[in-house]
């Protein structure tokens, strides 16, 4: 099994993978929430739109201890199929690689370690046009800019994940504040990608909003945007800067962190890929290559290569449906897992069966 | 000038040291808060008893941001002796090593980006003989290892530093509950060590909890200890079970570190030092080298040998007539800096320097 797709820039995609091997890498999920998240219809990242507010919290208490803490049950869509945070615990544990979570604004403090921004706070609806106040957008950054200088440095490569329902919305408001014409191209984590809603929620926060489209990224966030997307541009700038590797672990969200990313000025040239999923390459509701040559050309898109078409569990069968496809990093993690260790496509889908395996004879 | 002081196992320690050079260090400063701190002349960093409750927040303020947030100065002692955090952060800014702040229950939360723990609190005064929930503890610890596991196979090499006025006497509270006649040997801030005062506080306490001397390094943290030294045995055995080499960046408290650590079976020979600074083994009035070859014989001390004799500024010189000695693992970073980049005595004095400089003319 070939563990990459190339989906644009392959000769430059092929070269950043080569050039990770033996490479240390540092694994960051940022997460917070969006009160965007709660309209009914935006979000399918939690059984009903208020537990997607839980969503981030758990699925990093998951992620580093196995099983949730805050609520009784991992993050499932109505459907029941579980959070992709299980791919990314599965990759992280099979490989021993090194990872931290940060809080930018997650509803409930999440029960693990775990690095806060003194700043973190909860992103309003975007409908209304003030999802965040102004002066906050820029600590946020700044902490993650501090964040960052203090500790990426000890890493090669730095993977940034986020968790955040109803981020491809935040997402796709960022973009569209910042005057790029994304709409349509988000994904979505369910089958059925509500575009229409989606655009109606960012064009009723948009005319909310004076003077947009904008080339000031912390207005556009403090308009349109949630806590997350920034302090993933300020991790991703400092990054770049101190001449690390960088994969954007997600799907189309981090086109907006690579627009919030331009804006600042960041070089983005060589040193950074978006790395996601085959299901959300393939995604035809969505257009991940799409909006980064129209955002950043110069960055080339990978996905890793998975396949759970033959899955033991039904759960994970539906992940070739069109459900889940991404999140809480999973396919750039384990991009940059299997390039800088050399791991087998079969060890980490093996190691994938067996987590999903414990988590279903659990219940 | 000759770098470093070799106190005790001297070969053993000239090796350890040998092997950093080259090898990536991560700083980890667990900063915690034990109303012991507000006892009247127990502690004295702090301009006030009262004060004391700040100064682990604001030591990483300043250490992270190069200014205090929370209130309005930086950590000084009575006499206006600013906190070791100036050599730490002078230091870590030299030589670029990546840091990070754990807070395993300040009073306050600092406004800078750190780990939280989520169990963290404030011990309480350990005359009570209460100082915390002995569950609480547990899980102090555990999250520890949590955050231990999770994060330190970044780096080779590992420096725990702490910031916990009152860190002394309940250092000596653990070391006793945990059968050490450790009595008259800890440190001070100040050059009067207040041994008497100390041991009351810490005799009160023992007769208030029972069945000690006690074998569960749980019980003696619940009835006598305080959430920081806890939480650096917990990275401690962590750290070593990963095979890293690990530098216990401070003074007598670090033997209440190796006391938690022996009692948690934790394998110390050829992986760990103490590591701090001249000042500290060449006080009078307590007794590092006693601690340790009581405590744990197979671990050599070794001191950085600052010598501020003719540092331009007063409040360094002061350092040279007992004040301050040692904290915020200003002697063990600038041991782990110096060995691992191989940067020589002066760039670090002349960084100090300048650094402190900089806080005189700021005020």
């Amino acid at each position: 099994m070939v563990a990459f797709v190339f989906a644009y820039r392959g000769g430059d995609g092929r070269r950043f993978i080569e050039s990770l091997r033996g490479l240390r890498v540092l694994c960051v999920y940022v997460i917070g929430s969006t009160m965007t998240s709660t309209i009914p219809g935006i979000s399918i990242a939690g059984a009903t739109p208020k537990l997607t507010l839980y969503t981030p919290a758990v699925d990093v208490e998951y992620l580093v201890l196995g099983k949730p803490i805050s609520i009784d049950s991992i993050p499932v869509t109505p459907e029941g199929i579980p959070t992709p945070a299980v791919i990314t615990r599965a990759v992280l544990m099979a490989s021993s690689t090194p990872f931290i979570v940060v809080d930018a604004g997650s509803y409930i403090e999440p029960r693990i370690p775990h690095v806060d921004l003194p700043s973190r706070v909860v992103g309003g609806r975007i409908d209304s046009g003030k999802a965040l106040d102004y002066d906050r957008v820029k600590s946020i950054y700044r902490e993650a800019v501090v964040l960052g200088k203090s500790l990426l440095g000890v890493a090669d490569v730095v993977v940034l994940g986020e968790s955040i329902p109803g981020g491809t919305t935040t997402a796709l408001g960022i973009m569209v504040a910042l005057g790029y014409s994304a709409w349509g191209m988000v994904s979505s984590a369910g089958p059925r990608n509500p575009h229409d809603l989606k655009r109606r929620v960012v064009e009723e926060g948009l005319g909310k909003c004076s003077n947009l489209p904008t080339r000031d990224p912390f207005k556009a966030v403090a308009c349109l945007g949630d806590p997350v997307h920034v302090a993933l541009a300020g991790l991703l700038g400092v990054a770049v800067d101190e001449g690390l590797r960088v994969v954007l672990a997600g799907g189309t969200q981090m086109a907006a962190v690579l627009a919030l990313a331009k804006a600042l000025g960041v070089s983005l040239e060589g040193q950074v890929i978006v790395g996601t999923t085959r299901w959300l390459i393939e995604d035809e509701s969505s257009d991940i290559v799409g909006l980064v040559k129209m955002i950043a050309p110069e960055v080339p898109v990978v996905g890793f290569n998975y396949d759970f078409s033959n899955a033991p569990y039904p759960g994970l069968r539906y992940y070739e449906k069109g459900y889940v496809k991404e999140g809480v990093g999973a396919g750039g993690t384990s991009i940059a897992v299997t390039a800088s260790k050399n791991l087998g496509y079969e060890v980490l889908v093996k190691s994938i069966y067996s987590e999903y395996g414990r988590l279903v004879e659990k219940r």
